[in-house]
């Protein structure tokens, strides 16, 4: 961007919506990102932050000074708040708590003291309650005397004295009740409520299951906390469900595209040194028929076929396996029934497989033998594969290992080494 | 289950939600899948019909009579009402069409006749709508009237009289605003509209974007046809982002994991047909070294190492583009300079990998030239690697192929080649 430019593209930014800009500088290259970010109204920093990514909001607080990030968070919801504070490192927490007003550092303290990932710290207080003794018309006087309502406001909730959750009142209760009947003629018992320690990832499925739009936030001894809206919870599903596809590449959920090199060398060199690690386990294996490989040079060419066709099978069922973990539909009950299942797929794809590459093999070299060992050795390998992707996920979860992030190396060490041990194991015996 | 217990089963099915049961027959075996349904109350079939992913939906409605099916589907809302019409087969919709009576027969057709995937088939057309020229108090008795809202009602729409809209009141503004107002002046005009034929995602990315919980749908004369509410898009979020991962490995979407041996076999074969094409191509490259091998047998043993760091530095990259283009953040503008960082990268962890894999080797085997050709071959491999990582994909979405489909293939082919062509290659000429 050339000098120039400036004002233009401060006019376009003034224009945008604070989630428009985020997307923009996701889609920048950091000097791009430095420069746009400079250029932001600093009333709507706040937000942009918020709907930042980890890696890309941390990126840009490293060049904000402390009071102009204190000053971009406390407009926030107590939610955004909460997610920027965290994602600070402490020293720098330290000194934009200083920065803020008496006020402002008690909530900073107060989001910060719920536990992270969890309801609590999921919740805005924004939340207006009733009690249940009034008539729907003065609620409708008092509401109009507060003008406005905080957005995505689809409940009001009625609680008692000591603040203790009782029902509900929907605002479409409110408009189509007679004004003269009682808030506890019109309100909702029949009421779901969310712990205020539940995991963020079941109060994602409880709104998808049961399609809410907000939902109230209680503590142990059910007082009303505050309120989840579904625009936070449609992240948390938009990031459950991205973190399987990056954990299988050894990347981290949030990486960001734009990173710069170094940081990206870093953050990648540590699954690719996994990954050696294994490799070298596999030529280890291939060395102990280095012999044969000797006599036949063949069989060296051949030697990655198999390996490559099970770790492609093993990945299909590794896949559908972690999928069905994450959305509930595979658990111990059904996990036999789903052994057994990809057990047959395995050993049907490796006699189709088998046969196929037996007829390539003796036709291309004009020896059935080599065919038939090759054959064999990807029929083992592609049960083995479907044993393997059923049973690494099972057993990665009940050791609270993620399979999404270890799943795909251990499976691809296992079919290489089934593989090799099958094809020169059993060439060795047979055509030596 | 033995016959004992289906009384107790129907009992607990009857006191769970569509959405529970839905659940519980993803993650069930076909046969007990189909006892299930059986047990399932009739007046909520359809709705849980609607929950079901494509396949495991598809499975049951061919165990349905037309009739059931008929009777199942016409209490649903329009979106889910056409979703289910569109899984079935021609021959079955029109089976089911004529058990219909007309008025529902007529709303099949309409229904049908939006194109699929767009905006049109996600909405229900259970809108308010007020005019202008009315009070706030004229608009509150009129919805006491009503006595009930639909779900999810957050705004009311306004509408001329030939059904243009041409604005929104939500319903906190009704009930905020002086009885005596006119809806004119209470109700927003800076409103965003969805035009009927948008694609689907482009809907769920307005809605991710912008916060909303429900948005209206107007055809190209600015009429209101629908609303869309986010619990449909909330669906789409969780497909779109679920499909790069599923397409990846060469499964569908929404690929059953209970789904029987035979259905699955066939469809997980083409992938496996595949990538034995491109293990032969491999093979065959191997192949054109193979009086190498002949006088160095331990160069097969190491030949496996490059490839397989390929594939995972590339699968790296092509995980993270693909899942940039998929939320917007990689597009042809900043590809050239990822292509860059990419490049950066390859060469920063080839060279460390490098390094390693020559130690490693001149030790294991006391042979310098050795590790020297192998780290040559690793730094050539990784840097293809980043390479084809960021091209693939955007040559792929150019050609409109969907890169997370075809993409991993394309890109472990590439590194297979380039991998096997670098070892061989630089041992043929400096060993041998």
């Amino acid at each position: 961007i050339s000098d120039g430019m400036f004002v233009r593209v401060r006019n376009m930014l003034d224009g945008m919506a604070a989630n428009d800009i985020a997307m923009l500088l996701h889609a920048s290259t950091p000097k791009t990102r430095a420069i746009v970010w400079q250029l932001i109204d600093s009333s709507i920093q706040g937000e942009v932050l918020e709907d930042l990514s980890e890696e890309v909001r941390n990126s840009i607080l490293r060049t904000m000074t402390p009071e102009s990030v204190a000053e971009a968070a406390v407009n926030l919801d107590d939610d955004d708040f909460s997610e920027v504070l965290r994602s600070m490192p402490d020293k720098v927490y330290r000194k934009v708590l200083k920065s803020m007003d008496k006020q402002d550092q008690a909530r900073a303290e107060r989001v910060m003291s719920y536990e992270e990932d969890t309801a609590a710290a999921l919740m805005n207080t924004d939340t207006i309650t009733v009690r249940p003794d009034v008539t729907v018309d003065v609620i409708l006087r008092y509401l109009r005397l507060k003008e406005s309502l905080p957005e995505a406001t689809d409940y009001l909730y009625v609680v008692d004295k000591q603040d203790h959750f009782i029902g509900e009142v929907s605002l479409a209760a409110l408009v189509t009740s007679s004004p003269t009947k009682l808030i506890s003629e019109v309100m909702e018992t029949d009421f779901e409520v969310i712990p205020a320690s539940m995991h963020e990832s079941e109060v994602a499925s409880l709104f998808e299951r049961y399609d809410w739009l907000t939902a109230p936030v209680i503590d142990e001894e059910g007082v009303l906390l505050g309120r989840i809206t579904i625009d936070d919870v449609v992240d948390i599903i938009r990031e459950d469900a991205e973190h399987s596809m990056m954990s299988m590449a050894g990347l981290d959920d949030e990486a960001d595209t734009f990173a710069p090199v170094i940081d990206s060398t870093r953050k990648r060199s540590l699954w690719l040194g996994v990954n050696l690690f294994t490799a070298l386990l596999a030529a280890f294996v291939s060395s102990l028929f280095e012999s044969t490989l000797d006599e036949l040079a063949f069989l060296a060419v051949l030697n990655t076929i198999v390996p490559s066709m099970g770790g492609v099978a093993g990945s299909q069922t590794l896949t559908l396996v972690i999928r069905g973990m994450a959305v509930g539909h595979v658990n111990e009950a059904n996990s036999r029934w789903l052994l057994g299942k990809e057990l047959a797929i395995g050993f049907l794809n490796g006699l189709i497989w088998a046969v196929l590459i037996a007829g390539v093999v003796a036709l291309w070299k004009q020896d059935l033998m080599l065919g038939g060992v090759l054959a064999f050795a990807m029929l083992m390998n592609l049960i083995s594969a479907g044993l393997a992707g059923v049973l690494i996920p099972l057993m990665l979860k009940r050791m609270n290992i993620d399979p999404a992030l270890a799943g795909s190396v251990i499976l691809t060490t296992v079919t290489d080494i089934v593989g090799i041990f099958a094809f020169l194991g059993t060439a060795t015996w047979l055509l030596l």
